[in-house]
């Protein structure tokens, strides 16, 4: 039986163990390759709307290396090179939006250009990413999504708000159809203490965060 | 060589037959019958990911039944009928979104149910869905996502802007997604004259216009 430390302490070991490798920093790995992302095989779109929906009961099974990589893609990865264009629309040619993975061992960031994560900080911020959802302590992935609103100029501030929650909405609906092709589990989630997150996560004053998505696998 | 009144007709009156066959209402339908979505087929997921951009150049080329079908269906349509469940989430299980259907002979709206689209209104307002867009007004589809703010109740109205825009987001994703995958070509949009719209299309206050988003071939 795997318990779950074991399953915690596996992340941050298998991810340090490619980071010793690649790296050299053994300790507090900074930046990890993530594998390149598995384009072939898996659900059709008509299927994966078919079976899209939110579950809120988790496994603390970790993620795969190899799935952690296609959910990443999948959700904000580099689909254009050439263009450096997403799996998801970006407002006006604006990139603002920061996708944070709160997991057990620390707090890392989605770079999508060199498909990597970067590592943010220390401790286990799963918990402060709700207000009250049990299930999100120990699931084992929660993405935080951090929006610059500086970098949305020339429109009211009602539109900017609508415009980030925008942004941030096409990222985890793609969440949300590979979870439903890869057999796993997520939900949006609107209920986030984006303030006190992030204060936590030590962003800037404007990057705010409107929501966070729960991922894992269900519970059996 | 087709020109763009054919075609125009052509969505009307292919509607129009069989509306004719199925209600007896050949001048205005009321209601029409959408094929049952294919939900065999088409790309995988992950290459309609890669595929995924927003384009703006269109042909003014009908969108066949069956696609028109398919693509509402992605949109908002019932993926677990037991449940009501649909392809995209709704905000703490309040419908509150109506995807209207701009075209050349009128406006429709799309009732996930029983996968129909209603009769809403006689008249072209394609070109009223947008502030100075030149494609819009010939492409053969635009939607309009209107959101019934009323229905979101407990929150504050930062959050309710959020929320309506995520909800609406996550519809468009499908959408952005079905095309990649039918070889279609949308671009979703903020640039629309969201009061005016409404005014226009005689919704009642509480119903919001934050979005749009034009569907069609792409031009060759």
């Amino acid at each position: 039986m795997t318990t779950r430390r074991q399953v915690n302490v596996g992340i941050l070991s298998s991810v340090a163990a490619v980071a010793a490798a690649t790296t050299g920093f053994a300790q507090q790995p900074q930046a990890i390759d993530l594998l390149p992302p598995a384009l072939e095989g898996g659900k059709s779109l008509m299927q994966s709307l078919k079976d899209r929906q939110s579950i809120r009961d988790y496994s603390d099974r970790a993620l795969p290396q190899q799935t952690l990589s296609n959910l990443l893609w999948a959700a904000w990865g580099v689909n254009r090179p050439q263009s450096d264009g997403r799996t998801a629309p970006h407002w006006r040619n604006v990139y603002a939006l920061d996708v944070f993975l709160a997991m057990a061992d620390g707090v890392w960031r989605y770079e999508p250009k060199n498909h990597k994560i970067i590592f943010h900080m220390a401790g286990d911020l799963r918990a402060q990413t709700t207000i009250g959802q049990a299930f999100v302590a120990t699931a084992p992935l929660n993405l935080v999504y951090a929006f610059d609103m500086s970098k949305l100029t020339g429109t009211t501030e009602s539109e900017k708000i609508a415009a980030a929650a925008a942004c941030v909405a096409m990222v985890g609906e793609n969440v949300y159809l590979y979870c439903a092709s890869a057999g796993l589990a997520t939900v949006f989630r609107q209920s986030v203490p984006g303030e006190a997150l992030a204060k936590a996560l030590k962003l800037p004053p404007a990057q705010i965060i409107q929501f966070a998505q729960t991922v894992g696998y269900p519970k059996t």
